[in-house]
């Protein structure tokens, strides 16, 4: 955690070794008609020059040990990915055989670093999210790494919800402990009473109100060994599995094991598999910490999403965001359009979203963005796949 | 005339010479991006494989006497028209040496034709509207360049108002006159009141309830002296310039004088320069008539109008008509989309209307594609002529 000095985000004593375990297997249909199966939300640029994958690695590479980036990702992005990001070491991009959700890929990861050094922090970052405060981020993270390793809990990161999103997990949150003191800033620390995977509206809203709950944001700290001991109490099964394939790493036959095993992991996410596992047994025993995710995250789950996102650094609530060659509005307000090679006109329109590719045009709302799914579908069953 | 009999629109009696003269020179902004200075609507593919001017020599072909086919255009445009239309005789095609309105046009096409066949009816046709019903469209202009030869009256073809535009002329109609037969039916006559200019809304509602009023389309029949004598009465000067240019026709210095003279002729519409001072004699004296153009007439004005007038073909009123390589619509009614080249997908939109074209994307709605000419307005101001 050399770099972590660098950022003003050092804290006495000695640095846990930390390593990023980015996940970028996701082949998402949210942004659709630019994302495709093998030119996913991750690999895109959607709100600038670099790509949402190369922005994550460089959130975290400050904080990170050298060398110490992970991507699991699949055969269809790997070389993608690989162009992307130049200075991660080739071999730490895995691919996975076949897709078998998160929990299989973060406890890969675990048992291929517990060989290494087990007391080494483990970060799980999704790729394809954004975060406003890139300072706050790191400091944050940091904390999290030095309680991680401090107390050999799992830490999760979780973001303070601003409406009743039935999309997401929720964490309902525990007592308060000792805040943790980084770059000069102290970070609350909360325990975690239980998680709570995709309300219904209902709920969602509870939830909201009683201001007692936050967005997992699907980032998590834990050193190795910790998140391999928990897969092995809570997956025997796929631990056994994962302890095989890592075995092999670095020997001729990886490829052949990793192939050979992986497929036969159970395809479950690492909330269901270990996080609710552990925060079913209540609070007194529980290992589990929510730091706040208070850097101005968000997932970019639609074309909306990411509207409001680009939208948050112009002066107007209803401005258009409009990507072209040239653009002219005329009584148009809260319209995303991106059509980079092409003069845009917008003439009377209100709160539509147009994304014009080679190949494609999504006309649709706000709203009806996130129904982008339904197009994906749709192509698939009439046998369109090239466009999918 | 010959072709009025292929078509069972013949008459007892002599057949008239028949010419006509298609209006070419326009160049509209409503259909933009489609439409463009050097590639106006009448060029253009809109509601078929053909483009309008092909589909209105179409029309009128089979009722036209041989090679009397004449197009009135500009320089932009006249090398496009001629491959558009290759049976039309090339020096039939006239390029304005400027922009100068209809009645130098329609006034220039009456003195070369009076030089020829005085009693040739002229049929003045524009190149940019639609009709439905072609063969009550070949029996109206029978009817109508009978009568016009017959008593040396001005004929105009005339529309019952659907609703109350202020984007057109209208035409006050008088008393009933023998109908004419004509390929069996009986076309009505009426005589023409008064012209009146684009009125406004108010004027327009009560023309549309009086019942007793016509857009008028454009559309007129006259012999060649009939029209040539109205303009040395009511438009001398441009009369006696074409005139000159008349007589320079088929020598060797025409190009010269038609470029030296016609920017001499007076900017007037030909519904302000003959029509609107004829009708002003009062009824008695006019030798005015108007039949009635009841054969599913267009002028579309504007993306809605052409979306109304190919959905009409359609079982639904709320249809979307999407042009493109292949489309996905979800919960989405009333839209226009042209994307010839790409899958297009609506989702949860409605009365949209968007057209992509290689450099260009417009986004509206069927109320917004009225002013769609701001946007081009817009791009000339700003430079941008090459999109213009």
């Amino acid at each position: 955690m050399a770099g972590a000095r660098k950022d003003g985000a050092g804290k006495n004593g000695a640095q846990p070794e930390f390593a990023a375990v980015i996940l970028a297997g996701g082949s998402g249909t949210r942004f659709w008609p630019r994302s495709r199966r093998a030119r996913p939300k991750q690999v895109l640029s959607l709100d600038g020059d670099r790509t949402m994958i190369q922005n994550t690695v460089e959130r975290v590479k400050p904080v990170v040990s050298a060398g110490q980036v992970w991507i699991i990702t699949n055969d269809l992005l790997a070389k993608t990915i690989a162009k992307q990001l130049p200075d991660v070491t080739e071999k730490h991009i895995l691919r996975e055989p076949a897709a078998r959700n998160t929990a299989p890929a973060c406890g890969l990861a675990a048992f291929l670093l517990e060989r290494q050094s087990p007391d080494t922090v483990l970060g799980v970052f999704p790729s394809d999210h954004t975060i406003g405060d890139v300072t706050r981020f790191r400091r944050v993270v940091c904390a999290g790494a030095a309680l991680a390793q401090r107390s050999a809990a799992i830490v999760v990161l979780g973001v303070s919800p601003s409406r009743p999103e039935t999309g997401y997990g929720y964490i309902e949150l525990g007592a308060a402990v000792e805040p943790i003191v980084e770059g000069g800033e102290s970070i609350p620390v909360r325990r975690v009473r239980r998680f709570t995977e995709k309300p219904d509206k209902v709920k969602a809203r509870r939830f909201l109100r009683s201001g007692n709950y936050a967005w997992n944001s699907g980032m998590f700290l834990w050193t190795a060994k910790t998140l391999a001991d928990a897969m092995r109490e809570h997956q025997p099964r796929t631990a056994e599995l994962l302890e095989r394939i890592a075995a092999a790493w670095g020997t001729p036959k990886f490829e052949k094991v990793f192939a050979e095993l992986y497929p036969h992991c159970e395809s479950i996410s690492i909330d269901y598999a270990v996080l609710e596992p552990r925060s079913a047994k209540g609070e007194a025993k529980s290992e589990l910490y929510c730091l706040p995710g208070d850097f101005a995250w968000s997932d970019l789950g639609s074309w909306a999403a990411l509207h409001e996102h680009v939208a948050e650094h112009t002066e107007s609530h209803n401005a258009n965001v409009v990507e072209a060659e040239h653009h002219v509005e005329i009584a148009s307000t809260g319209c995303y359009v991106f059509s980079p090679n092409k003069t845009v006109a917008l003439v009377g329109v209100k709160d539509l979203v147009v994304v014009e590719t080679e190949d494609a045009i999504l006309i649709t709302t706000r709203e009806g963005s996130q129904d982008v799914g339904k197009v994906v579908a749709e192509l698939k069953n009439t046998g369109r796949h090239h466009l999918t």
